[in-house]
């Protein structure tokens, strides 16, 4: 199927307690891209932490003295390691001054996703939204009140993998559609009976989104149109891989 | 940017020895979606592995008791097991019924990426192109001899990761763009200046096409349109971290 992505930009500043429904539904009409039946909206989760209030001005931080010793070893910001800190629930690994942690969600990333990035010129840190799915699903149920439409929403952010070098954007929250795409069972052109082919197609469109709208020109929104998504009420916290089934923790 | 991607269909079986950018232009020209400057194309790594003759028919395959065992254990071929022994270089993990090896080229993934899944319907299995940078070297030549076009070319496989379920798409093979979008440095809208974010976008591009594609339809060729790459003479190997360099081997 052809695919098309469509950033948004136009999008104000947000603030705490901003709806973002009606915010985007604003840009999207000023862009003149409205919405339509099969299009899937997705949002990085920094525009959805500045909605709920998941800012922390860094004056506001008192770094512990563990986490004054790792910045200083590495010429870090000893409040941003003291926010990472808080935000996780494990260390995965603290080497070669990366600070990989999992999240109170689960997930795995620099940091504990804690970001000064597109928030305020770095004065102020950006948290991940303490349950992203559940930011996706207000956010899915507040187009639906607006439109009438069924709009499946993806949150994301860019995290780095092992093996592989650079950041890709991944799913952190989902709500109006499958995760996967389960090819497990079905049969190939040539007859042969696929196994355990699960596609994490929410992550693939994070990807899409992610080189439409770019990391530098406040377009923190993208509308992916022609993708037959699976309508289901898939969660972004299916694709954490459970640590009993990871082979690598 | 707008980002528009085109499943190519209509590419005949291709055989040892097929010459991959006719095959591909002649599909192009029939369906009437001549390549543009700035078009990317992308290209499952399975066409690449049967026009290059890298397909085995598994009876001629010998495991040995090594392979045999493990194959046992799990209920699983153990021809198939046997090749992605010899393609390996290391076993990564070897645990749950998973076979993680690193290849030969020192991609990180299942069974040395020996698949069997659109071949021919079984008894035979593709292997991963032995040098699938070379590979999008020749195939971009192709095309820009026959074309007079600079025409970015990735090579795509799908593979799993740790922490996260599902499989994605990733870039093994790339000519003619950078793999990664290099933002160190760069300030965002609100003046922060970002350190370390590398994006590799050539793994995102891969992710367009496998959304775009699908794995049943028979369409091994995606065309990207709208993305800003940049020029370059990036290759796949540099996305694969050197094992000093990574946190997890």
């Amino acid at each position: 199927m052809e695919l098309h992505a469509f950033p948004v930009g136009g999008i104000s500043e947000i603030r705490p307690g901003d709806p973002l429904a009606d915010v985007i539904l604003t840009a999207l009409k000023r862009q003149k891209l409205p919405l339509a039946a099969g299009d899937i909206l997705v949002v990085t989760h920094k525009i959805v932490s500045k909605a709920e209030g998941h800012v922390v001005s860094l004056s506001n931080v008192r770094p512990s003295g563990r986490a004054r010793r790792w910045a200083r070893s590495y010429g870090y910001d000893p409040r941003v390691v003291e926010l990472a800190l808080a935000e996780s629930r494990r260390m995965v690994r603290q080497r070669h001054g990366v600070l990989i942690t999992e999240t109170l969600h689960g997930l795995v990333c620099a940091n504990s996703g804690v970001d000064l990035s597109n928030v305020d010129g770095g004065s102020s840190a950006a948290l991940l939204p303490p349950d992203p799915d559940r930011s996706a699903s207000d956010l899915h149920r507040g187009i639906k009140k607006k439109t009438g439409l069924h709009i499946p929403v993806i949150i994301t952010d860019s995290f780095g993998r092992p093996w592989r070098e650079g950041l890709t954007e991944v799913a952190i929250g989902v709500a109006g559609m499958r995760v996967f795409h389960d090819f497990c069972g079905r049969r190939d052109p040539y007859g042969y009976r696929l196994h355990t082919t699960l596609e994490a197609v929410v992550d693939e469109l994070a990807c899409v989104s992610g080189l439409a709208c770019g990391k530098l020109s406040r377009r923190p929104v993208c509308i992916i149109r022609g993708f037959l998504y699976q309508r289901g009420r898939g969660q972004a916290k299916q694709i954490i891989r459970p640590a009993a089934r990871d082979l690598f923790r």
